[in-house]
């Protein structure tokens, strides 16, 4: 096995590589600007580790790899149009830097491109990588969906929302496994059992995510802590304070008028009272437990082991 | 060999049985809305006819077909946002019969069902049909975003033009017709043959479809007369008429704040003094002939070349 920055070397290496058309600019710089981007690259590393972990050179995954990573940062240009969003990693976002029409033309033609990429030296894997790669598409549209209704919902409750992040977030994790292990010939089995640790490590690692919003570090998070409660986002933490604040404290503070500063220590001192970050904690944990029960499963050497291991633990206490 | 309305039966068949899920409501229902709104069909009825032409059952090509009628129509979807259109077939457009989110996400989720529809039964020719198919989506991307380009500005040449529509809506039925063919096992040269057939059918058709936006029957037509000339939209007829009118009263008129009537009525007789009329028509027989010619070098039954040389007379001469 190889460490966490060697296969991200590799990721980055054959996203550098990659040969867009020039002509029309309109269409193709905003795709170079969202793969320059930089990013975690988790998935496309998950794929190529779950690869040498099944007995493969990593690089026998790349282009599924890549495809995989295409296919996420196409699915953050048009949520970001659909939410309206600013500011993506530091930077504009595409439909702020150019124009909306810019924005979804690209994204279509993201996710083509991801198509053809989960196609090159797919061998007679094709089928079965297509099947995989596109049930999972369709499982992170669904979860977009069911996102953007909670917005308009007062009902969201624990077991709607952890369905929802799984959807949204953890399948395309799942996925990124799945395929790597797919590549390397693995068993049907084993491919299943590396699709469930990705969607155990992509629930912790969104929880972790919820947590980070309200609780991070502003210098180390690298962006303002307090966005999900002043949006009244549905979170785990939201959802779970409605639930349990018997007092109403918490409802009549959302969409309230008071300042911004004041909406943060109000709301993270009922979490607080309810103990929340520990409670969120322990849930994260729980995943963590499910996924390193996954790896027990599959015959893999002790380094593949250590690493996934490392990387759940990691997920599960990041800072950022 | 069956007739059209026979291939057309089979198309909408295939379509209404096809199994969505019920929920999230929001992401699914706007793609049934999509694909219950009619239309001509002739993608994937070509498909099918070119499956029957080259020697095999007509079914044979269905689920090929119905991948590019789902492509088809989610890149309408996605235009129609783009465009800021309020009416598709004489309903209102996605975007606003719900909203501009639902239009992006559902387009997205149909382009995904595209693939996925491609991919079944698809045998041996998966990664040919994946080849055809994701080169012809990016071309159809490409020919959008020159549209889009073209309206700001105003040296669009006629050849430009003509590759602007050859990517944007020719190339798709050049696709049916080769999928059709491989789907029959056709050799690569037939597949290509037909592609090509499918390719001048398309710029004969796009053309055909300029001239009836300013001199068809609004009684058959089904939408008013003179929209593109209301929009100082760049067809053959505008950038032909601005390469040849040197008396600068074409330029003069576009963005001219006069009224609707007078505006189209004045355009319209610059477009009789040069003729375009009658030379426009020359032009859709020349494609015409270059889609017949095709035909020629294919090895078909009678009946077959009948389908094909009938099917393209009377998209040169359609009024609606």
């Amino acid at each position: 096995m190889k460490d966490f920055d060697e296969y991200l070397k590799m990721v980055n290496d054959a996203i550098a590589t990659m040969k867009l058309p020039d002509t029309p600019a309109g269409l193709y710089d905003p795709i170079k600007y969202t793969l320059d981007c930089g990013g975690k690259r988790l998935r496309p590393v998950l794929a190529l580790a779950a690869c040498q972990a099944m007995g493969k050179e990593p690089m026998t995954a790349i282009h599924q790899a890549i495809a995989i990573e295409v296919f996420h940062n196409f699915t953050l240009l048009h949520d970001d149009v659909m939410d309206k969003a600013d500011i993506r990693r530091g930077r504009p976002t595409v439909h702020r830097k150019w124009n909306e029409e810019t924005a979804i033309l690209s994204g279509d033609a993201m996710l083509t491109t991801s198509s053809m990429l989960l196609a090159i030296k797919c061998g007679e894997h094709l089928a079965s990588a297509f099947d995989l790669f596109n049930g999972t598409a369709m499982n992170v549209y669904e979860g977009q969906q069911f996102d953007m209704d909670f917005e308009k919902r007062s009902d969201v409750t624990v077991e709607e929302y952890m369905e929802m992040i799984r959807l949204k977030t953890s399948v395309l994790l799942g996925c990124a496994c799945g395929m790597g292990a797919l590549m390397a010939d693995a068993s049907f089995e084993s491919q299943l059992t590396f699709f469930n640790y990705g969607v155990n490590l992509g629930l912790a690692f969104q929880l972790q995510d919820d947590y980070l919003d309200t609780y991070g570090d502003p210098k180390t998070f690298g962006k303002a802590i307090g966005g999900d409660i002043l949006n009244d986002k549905k979170t785990w933490l939201l959802i779970t304070a409605l639930k349990e604040d018997t007092t109403g404290t918490v409802r009549g503070l959302i969409g309230n008028n008071i300042s911004p500063e004041e909406k943060i220590v109000r709301v993270r001192g009922i979490y607080d009272g309810l103990n929340l970050p520990d409670r969120i904690h322990e849930l994260i944990g729980a995943y963590i437990d499910s996924a390193i029960s996954c790896l027990d499963q599959l015959e893999i050497m002790p380094e593949a082991r250590a690493f996934f291991i490392d990387l759940a633990l990691k997920s599960a206490t990041r800072n950022k």
